[in-house]
């Protein structure tokens, strides 16, 4: 047992020095790094792609999508909104890690862009663990997973800066208590910034397109 | 790099060894396993409770509540339904292992129960490369979660017998197509039955209760 955990803090080491060579590249290019970590299903390509609508003509996105599977569903709705994305299959593991990352940012146009964007594979846990060199991370809840999910899955909200939740427009048709749940949140990360949008009727969206903005702009 | 893969098929070879005992356990006082499987939100918990009141007063169930954290909520819920519930805390880790389910079997009055369903965590990827030695393994899918998930997380539904397809009551405000999410699984796996569930209406409860029902009845 003992020398499994040695190789799994060899792992976890060598991918904290990956994970900081990223960000140095990310940095050379002037480009803000941010990985999206949620639930299968939380409505994560359809923020990027809302994403991508409320921050034109101004900034140019890249995308990584992190996925199980070699199906490029993703990856392609971000192309067709005209952005350079890239596929990292994962063959299915359960969570992207700064070594995959690494192996993505060569594909991307670094220095064409303003924001890369980093959608994560779907999990609630296996993502807390692997730090990708990105300068934000981001969480997106989603109104059907429930208020309970920051007391059952604690550690993906620790190290987060924005909480995003998700389909607020389901709200009528679904038991959610929004004090809950942000409650929850608030318990394990004091300082965490909270927007709440809906893809449907882009409800929040130029809140959260201002904060990204403002991020750009403390990081150029 | 060789010797950890040694180490993870030790691991996993020492887990079937568990799952076996873990059956042999479950089969010598004729209750049926039942591994439940989902992201997180997808419902299990409520669909769960729903079970219970189905096949009450006939059928007696108890629960094992896998949880990546300390909190009761879900295991508190099936003992005010009048059932046996032990929670397993797996401290952060990202499924359950034979190993865990091993040490909840003591815990429980298997010679009073015809069913034990466990519920799995919240994780759409890692808790398929466990087994725990149940006899039945269920994934619970849910409208809100896109219905392109199949497609994005395949090797889940590849071992399972039943694929529940929860909160059937949102289609009306939800962009899903039935049949693409049905062809997904049925490429994955032909030989899967289906169920679709509302916990808010009941809707298709006398079905899974009565598959459940044939299931106990093969069994013993």
């Amino acid at each position: 047992m003992k020398k499994q955990v040695a190789i799994v803090e060899e792992i976890l080491s060598a991918n904290d020095r990956l994970a900081a060579q990223n960000r140095s590249q990310l940095d050379a290019a002037g480009v803000l790094g941010l990985n999206i970590m949620a639930s299968p299903g939380a409505g994560k390509t359809s923020v990027i792609l809302r994403t991508i609508q409320a921050l034109a003509p101004h900034f140019r996105l890249g995308v990584v999508e992190g996925d199980t599977a070699p199906v490029t569903i993703d990856a392609d709705k971000i192309i067709s909104a005209g952005m350079p994305a890239v596929q990292i299959n994962t063959g299915g593991q359960c969570h992207l890690d700064a070594v995959m990352l690494a192996n993505a940012l060569p594909q991307l146009p670094l220095a064409d862009l303003d924001l890369l964007i980093v959608e994560n594979v779907g999990n609630l846990i296996c993502p807390a663990g692997f730090s990708l060199g990105t300068h934000r991370n981001v969480v997106i809840a989603s109104v059907p997973e429930g208020d309970d999910k920051p007391y059952k899955y604690p550690n993906i909200y620790r190290g987060i800066d924005a909480l995003i939740l998700n389909k607020i427009d389901l709200l009528p048709y679904i038991e959610f208590d929004p004090d809950y749940f942000r409650r929850g949140i608030t318990l394990l990360n004091p300082g965490v910034t909270f927007f709440e949008l809906s893809c449907r009727t882009g409800q929040g969206f130029p809140a959260w397109a201002g904060w990204l903005r403002q991020q750009m702009e403390h990081h150029s």
